[in-house]
């Protein structure tokens, strides 16, 4: 069951002057930083509050270390902006397996690492009415 | 100060099909369905989860009512996906006065009424890396 909005996926060329920018404007401090080398990205995660369901809401800042991940052909073609949204539950295999059976296409046949040690899984934007979704089970909900 | 995701706005073509899109996959109800003429939309909240400063998230679904309202031009140019995205504060307008005086560009000069009852402005999606963004003051905030 999904039980919060777990993190509002954001693409940007400059992840420090995107984080300059959110810290400027309106004081949202870094949490957490990594680089996904899997997923071909350098992050920030930028933490809004906590949720009912004891995990908490981010802005995740995405750049891309490299022109041909899924995040950097994003970018190419559409300029910076939303790239996903996340919602969070604590069994993201369940939930996934549940919703592929609904004929949602899930984009991995397992969840992957994501961030802060997270398992997480897409679906496909054309089966979202175009937005692209991610499942996430926060590494604490295990 | 911004203290909380208050909604992902999500355009859509058929509102209805789209909360039931989200009902069928996900289990989210709608909580709230208004008509906003001002802003030419026709609007489904579902609410997602509580948050820490007292208020809620929710994805805000969008149909455009006229095809020349803002949302209405925005799915012609994109299609269906994440228009805006809306941080929740207690004070919208002395939030809005201080990013403005930050140099980014506020689009209206007074909050007008949003979803619920709330009070809400926008700033310029060229001054925040791509991301139009809302800010909200929830009725019961006041």
């Amino acid at each position: 069951m999904l039980t919060r909005i777990d993190h509002i996926g954001i693409a940007c060329h400059d992840l420090d002057a995107t984080v300059e920018f959110y810290r400027a404007t309106y004081g949202f401090e870094v949490f957490h930083e990594e680089i996904n080398e899997e997923q071909g990205v350098r992050e920030a995660m930028l933490k809004i509050n906590d949720t009912s369901d004891g995990g908490a809401s981010y802005l995740q800042l995405l750049e891309p270390t490299r022109e041909d991940s899924a995040v950097g052909k994003w970018l190419t073609k559409n300029g910076e902006g939303v790239h996903h949204i996340a919602f969070g539950t604590a069994d993201v295999d369940g939930d996934a397996a549940d919703i592929r059976g609904k004929g949602v296409r899930v984009l991995y046949d397992e969840p992957r690492t994501g961030s802060m040690g997270s398992r997480i899984t897409f679906l496909h934007p054309k089966d979202c009415h175009g937005v692209l979704t991610e499942l996430v089970t926060a590494s604490q909900e295990h």
